[in-house]
């Protein structure tokens, strides 16, 4: 059934396609929640925040669509694996989004004020670094299966966990002089970025899973 | 086809009694959980640390056979939504089963100190005995499909979050003495338990919609 297969592998390829679309669109989340945090941006957070319906929306048509797909083509084995992944890499990234709003309610609660005391400024900057480093490299995973840039994410993600331990070293290897809201703020917006970084790695895992037929 | 429709039947009430099984697991996981919190026990806390790796194994085991239903049955429409329903639920009881882990995690490496101040031992005992609460309510939800404990469930999780919110406050509104390694923790330990109870909620909207059609 060459034919039948080949229209199959176009709607498998267009929920990959959707997926990356998807990563674009969080990692601007992303990148713009950190902007917001770093400077007090309440602009810019408000803007995240009505974004992440949006991402949800998004996420809830790509749902659709392969829950779609296994009805009309009912595939198995593999192709049934690869769209019971697409769900969960879809779940995956929306999650994403939702820590990207998540980091942006920070940066509007504590607006006109700053979340981030000046000693901690290059910390949140290189996770937010990270974070958008991360996501692109998830976008070409899916679109291309590369599983050699899936293991790079891992270090990746060590980076990420370095860095938030750096920021909760800082909050009490030393007498803390900003405040405990501060601190809880910091606390709330480590984990963000840390469990952001674990979904983006739950993806390349995904990919990687599909290719090799086992876990790394 | 009523043999057919059968088996497919008892095999979907057969995914749902796991998926209560696992809200059993994890409900006892997050009751000890709290224990050990509370009264700073070492044991307990490994328990629920060692016991998390079952849990998802567990899930694991579930997602296969769900994923194995929808290869041989392929079903369609309303059959195939309840399977793909029953694997969102199986990964957001899993989810809860991680927060059970997180809170023993911190009983442990705050162990032999405690983790909770005196004022503040009320406040997660309520919010422990509110977890247990809704997940045994999502268990009967799952088995029963009963509509109006599904709608229970967001009350108790309002109940959750205002006992989240009193958490904050008592760390905020007054001088805090306990230091800023405790008030992390507790910044951490609140938002795990209700990041336990969303998962419930979400699981309770699941059913709902199953049943209805349509969200509440």
């Amino acid at each position: 059934m060459p034919l039948i297969r080949s229209v199959f592998q176009d709607e498998l390829d267009s929920v990959s396609e959707s997926l990356v679309n998807l990563t674009t669109t969080v990692s601007t989340a992303m990148s713009q929640a950190t902007d917001a945090i770093l400077n007090a941006d309440l602009k810019v957070a408000e803007e995240v925040i009505a974004n992440d319906q949006k991402i949800d929306e998004f996420q809830h048509d790509i749902d659709s669509r392969i829950i779609d797909i296994i009805a009309r083509q009912q595939p198995v084995a593999t192709d049934l694996r690869a769209l019971v992944s697409a769900l969960r890499m879809s779940a995956d990234i929306e999650r994403m989004g939702d820590f990207a709003h998540h980091v942006a309610k920070i940066a509007r609660m504590r607006h006109p004020q700053g979340a981030v005391p000046a000693e901690l400024v290059a910390t949140i900057k290189s996770m937010g670094s990270a974070a958008v480093r991360i996501t692109e490299k998830i976008g070409v995973v899916i679109a291309t299966r590369d599983v050699e840039m899936a293991l790079e994410i891992e270090g990746d993600d060590d980076e990420m966990d370095a860095l938030h331990r750096d920021l909760i070293a800082a909050l009490v290897d030393k007498p803390w002089n900003h405040g405990i809201e501060v601190a809880i703020n910091l606390t709330l917006l480590g984990r963000y970025y840390e469990r952001y970084s674990d979904h983006a790695v739950s993806v390349s895992r995904r990919v990687y899973y599909l290719v090799k037929g086992e876990y790394a």
